[in-house]
C-alpha cells in the first residue's frame, strides 16, 4: 500500500516540478497547456493509490469508495484543486496512510496554485497578472526563470513556515500527530478534506476551532503579502485594499450568520454524534465564525450541519462560495478582489449616464484599473456565472433518474467551479458525492479544474486556434 | 367609472407627453429624472382608476382586489412598465372599461418605451445608444429636437398600424371586439394582461394562437427596423445579426420545449376549464412555441400552465426570461443584442490567455463594439443578475411569514425585473401577484421600472452626485 502511494507521490510531485520547472523555458502557449494537463493529467495519477488501495490493497472485499477509476480520480482532482469534495462515505474506514495521502495531494495542490499565480504566471505575462499586485520589475525575459526560481522558493518556505507553525498548534490542543498534520495540509490549502467523517465537529474544542479559523483566514489571504512582510515590509499589509475589503465581509457575514443562529436549533456532530441543541449566543458565534471562514476561504470544514439552517444563513453561504478568498490566495470562488473591481465599475456606470463625457479612472488602492482588466474581470464573473448554470443543469440532466432537487444540483455545481467542497441539500455537511453517477463525477472533476485554474487556462484547448501552429 | 378612468387617463398621457416634449429642451440630467419620474409617477396616476372603481365606484361592497393603494400602484406600475403581473384574482369580475384601461396603460407604456429607447436616448447621447444601431447623423444639439419629433411620428405611425392590422385579424380569428383590441394592446407591448383568467388559454383557436404569436415576434424587433423598412431599406433588415439569432434563440428554444413536452401532460386552461391529457405532437408543438415566444418576448401569455412541465422546458424558460428580446422592442429582458456581445467578448478573453498581446477587435454585424460598449454590456448584464438576487433575497425576507419558496421568490423576481409577467411556484401561470405583502409589492414595483428603464435611469436618483449643482 505505502508502496502504491509512494509511486503516485513520486509521479505526481515529479509532474509537478517538471511543470514549475519548465514553464519559464518555453512559450506562453506551451506554458498554459503544461498549466492545464499538471492538473487534469495529475489528478489520473494521484487517484493511483486510491485505485490501487481498493482493488489491489487492503481495500479489496471490504465495501470501499472506489469502485472504478473516475470515483479516484474525483478524489484526486478534489485533492489537486483543493476543493474537498469526497465520495468517501466512511472516512475513518480508510486507512492512515491514504487518508494522509488524501491531504497531502490538497497541500501539493494549495502550493501549486499559489506557485502558478503568484511566481510563474505574473512573470509570463498571461492572465489578470496585476490582479495578484505582484510584477516581476519589467519584462525581461532572460531573468525570468532565476526570479521565479527565488519567489518560488521564498513561498514555499512561508507555506511550509505555516504548516509547521499550524500543525504544532493543533498538536498543543489535542489533537494525534496523524490528525494533526492531516488537517493542517487541509487548512493551508483551503482543501477541507478531514479525517472524520464529523469533519472539525468530531472535535469538540474551542481551542482547535480557533486555530483552524486563524489559519484558514491566512490561507484565504495573498501570498504575496507574506513576501513582503518578511521582507519587513509592513506598510504594503496595511494598506492593501483588498485584504481590508476580505476581513470586512468575513466579519460582516460571521455577525449576520450568527445573529440568524442565535434561538434556532444547531446540529452540532461534536465527538461524530449528531445531536441538535437550542444555540446559546456563544454556540451561535462559534458555529457561525467557523462556518462563514470555511466557507468564504473556500476551506469547506464544517462544525455542524448547516443543512438545517433558515433561509438567511444559508443563502449568505452560498453567496460566499461566489465571493471567494483573495487572488494569489491558496482560496477559490471569483476572488475579492474582482468583487472590488466589479463594484466599483457598476458605479461607475451608473454615474455615466449622465455624466457620459467625464473619465474617470478606476482605482484600487493606488493602482489604476485599466479598460482591459475590467473587461477581463466582468468577463471572468460573468464565465465563472455561466459554467455554474451550465454544471447545475448538466447534473439535473444526468441524475435525471432517481433525480436530484435543484438545490443539490446548484449547490454542488457552485461548491465546486469554486473549489469549496459541501453543498446543500444531498451534498450537504455530512453528505458526500459517492451517490452520482460517472458522467456525472467527470463533470463535477472538470468544474473543479476549471474554477481552480481560473476557467481561461482549461477553455483555451476548446477553441481551435489554440491548437494551431501559426 | 369612465369619468375616474378619463381623469386618469388624460392626467397620464398628460404626463407622458409633456415628459416627451420637454426632454429634447434640457439637459441630460433632468432628463434622466424626468424619465425616471415618468414611470414611478406615471404609475401612482395610472392606479387611480382601480383605486377610485374600487373605493368609490361599483367596486365598493364587492370582493375587489384593489384594497389598498399600493395594489393599484402595483398593478398600474405592470401595464406602464409592459410586465403583465396582476394582483386580479378574478378578471373577468372586474367591469370592461377598467380592463380597457389595464391594457391601455401597457399600449402607451410600449410606445414609450419604444421613442424613448429608439428616438429620443440616442439624440441626447445617454445610455448604450450603439446597441439601439439608430444614431442621430452628428451631435447636432439644435436640430435634435425636430429629429425626435420626426423619428417619434414615425414610430408612433407603425405602431398603431400594427395595432389595427392584429386587432381586425383577431376579431375575424373569432374574438368580440373588447377581447380584441385588449389582447392587442397586451400582444404589441409585450405586456400580457388578459381579459381572462386562463389568459390565452381561454380562447381555443390555433388561429388565435397564430396571430398573437406573429404579433408578439413582431413586437420583439427592434423598432428601428421597421422604420428603415417603411422606408424601403429592406438590406438593412437581412444583415441585421440581432434579429437573425432573435430568429435563431426563438427557434432553437421552441423546438427543446415542444420536444420535451411530447409524451408529458399538458394542463390546458382552455375556455377557462383545467383539463390534463397527454401530449401530442400537435399540442407540444403549439404549447411549446406559444409558451417560448411569450417569455422571450417578454409578453407573459399563457396557453397551459408551465408550472406543470418538467425541469428542462422550465429551465429554458427561466433563461428566456433573462435573456429576452431585441433592443429597441416593446420587449424586456437583458436584450439579445447584449448576449451577442457577452459571448463575443467571453470568446475574445479565452484567447487573450495565450496570445495577450494581439488586439482583435469584437464586432457585431459591421459596427465595432469599442472597449466602453463593452464594458457597460457587461456591467449591465452583472447588474441586472445582481438585481434580481437581490430582489429574491428581498422576498425571502419580506414574506416570511408565511414564508413562500425560493423558486417562487427567484421567479416572482426575474418575472418582474425582466417585465415578463408569470414565473413559477405561487406565482406561476394560473396564479396572481395578490398574495404579496405591501412592502413586496413595493419591491416589485420597483423592480419592474428598474428592468423598463434599463436599470441606470432609476439607479442614478441614488447617487449623491445626480443631486449635486455642480
Amino acid at each position: 500500500l505505502m508502496l502504491s502511494a509512494g509511486i503516485g507521490a513520486t509521479l505526481g510531485s515529479g509532474l509537478w516540478w517538471w511543470s514549475r520547472r519548465s514553464s519559464a523555458l518555453i512559450g506562453r502557449r506551451e506554458a498554459m497547456l503544461l498549466v492545464a494537463m499538471t492538473w487534469l493529467l495529475g489528478a489520473a495519477m494521484a487517484a493511483m493509490p486510491y485505485f490501487l488501495w481498493s482493488h489491489l490493497g487492503e481495500g479489496v472485499g471490504t465495501e470501499q469508495p472506489f469502485d472504478s477509476y473516475v470515483d479516484a480520480y474525483f478524489e484526486a482532482m478534489s485533492g489537486l484543486t483543493t476543493t474537498g469534495a469526497t465520495v468517501i462515505a466512511d472516512i475513518p474506514a480508510v486507512p492512515h496512510s491514504l487518508l494522509l495521502w488524501r491531504a497531502l495531494t490538497q497541500w501539493l495542490g494549495g502550493l501549486g496554485i499559489v506557485v502558478l499565480f503568484v511566481a510563474v504566471l505574473p512573470s509570463l505575462g498571461v492572465g489578470a497578472r496585476k490582479l495578484y499586485r505582484f510584477e516581476a520589475p519589467g519584462p525581461a525575459t532572460e531573468s525570468v526563470r532565476p526570479q521565479i526560481r527565488e519567489t518560488a522558493r521564498v513561498l514555499w518556505l512561508i507555506y511550509f513556515g505555516l504548516t509547521v507553525v499550524e500543525a504544532s498548534l493543533l498538536k498543543l490542543a489535542g489533537m494525534s500527530w496523524f490528525d494533526a498534520v492531516a488537517h493542517t495540509f487541509a487548512t493551508l490549502s483551503t482543501g477541507g478534506f478531514s479525517t472524520q467523517n464529523a469533519s472539525m465537529g468530531y472535535f469538540p474544542s474551542i481551542w482547535i476551532d480557533s486555530i483552524v479559523i486563524v489559519f484558514m483566514v491566512l490561507a484565504g489571504v495573498n501570498f504575496g503579502l507574506f513576501y513582503h512582510l518578511i521582507r519587513g515590509q509592513w506598510r504594503v499589509l496595511w494598506k492593501d485594499t483588498e485584504l481590508r475589503v476580505y476581513m470586512l465581509v468575513l466579519l460582516i457575514a460571521s455577525v449576520i450568520v450568527a445573529a440568524s443562529l442565535v434561538g434556532g436549533r444547531i446540529h452540532s456532530m461534536s465527538g461524530g454524534e449528531a445531536a441538535a441543541a437550542d444555540a446559546s449566543l456563544g454556540e451561535a458565534a462559534r458555529h457561525g465564525v467557523f462556518q462563514v471562514v470555511s466557507i468564504q476561504t473556500t476551506s469547506g470544514f464544517c462544525t455542524a450541519d448547516f443543512n438545517w439552517w433558515a433561509f438567511v444563513p444559508q443563502a449568505v453561504l452560498v453567496l460566499l462560495m461566489f465571493v471567494g478568498a483573495s487572488a494569489g490566495s491558496t482560496g477559490g470562488g471569483i476572488k475579492i478582489i474582482r468583487i472590488i473591481i466589479l463594484f466599483k465599475v457598476l458605479w461607475a456606470e451608473v454615474e455615466r449616464v449622465f455624466r457620459p463625457h467625464v473619465v474617470r479612472s478606476i482605482k484600487v488602492g493606488r493602482s489604476v484599473i485599466n479598460a482591459e482588466l475590467r473587461q477581463s474581470t466582468l468577463a471572468y464573473i460573468l464565465g465563472i456565472l455561466l459554467l455554474f448554470l451550465i454544471g447545475a443543469g448538466a447534473l439535473m440532466l444526468l441524475e435525471a433518474s432517481p433525480g436530484i432537487d435543484f438545490k443539490t444540483a446548484a449547490t454542488a455545481s457552485a461548491a465546486t467551479l469554486n473549489n469549496i467542497g459541501p453543498g446543500l441539500g444531498m451534498v450537504g455537511a455530512t453528505e458526500n458525492y459517492a451517490r452520482f453517477s460517472t458522467p456525472s463525477k467527470l463533470v463535477l472533476s472538470l468544474l473543479m479544474a476549471l474554477g481552480r485554474l481560473e476557467l481561461f487556462a482549461i477553455l483555451v484547448l476548446f477553441t481551435p486556434r489554440f491548437w494551431r501552429t501559426d
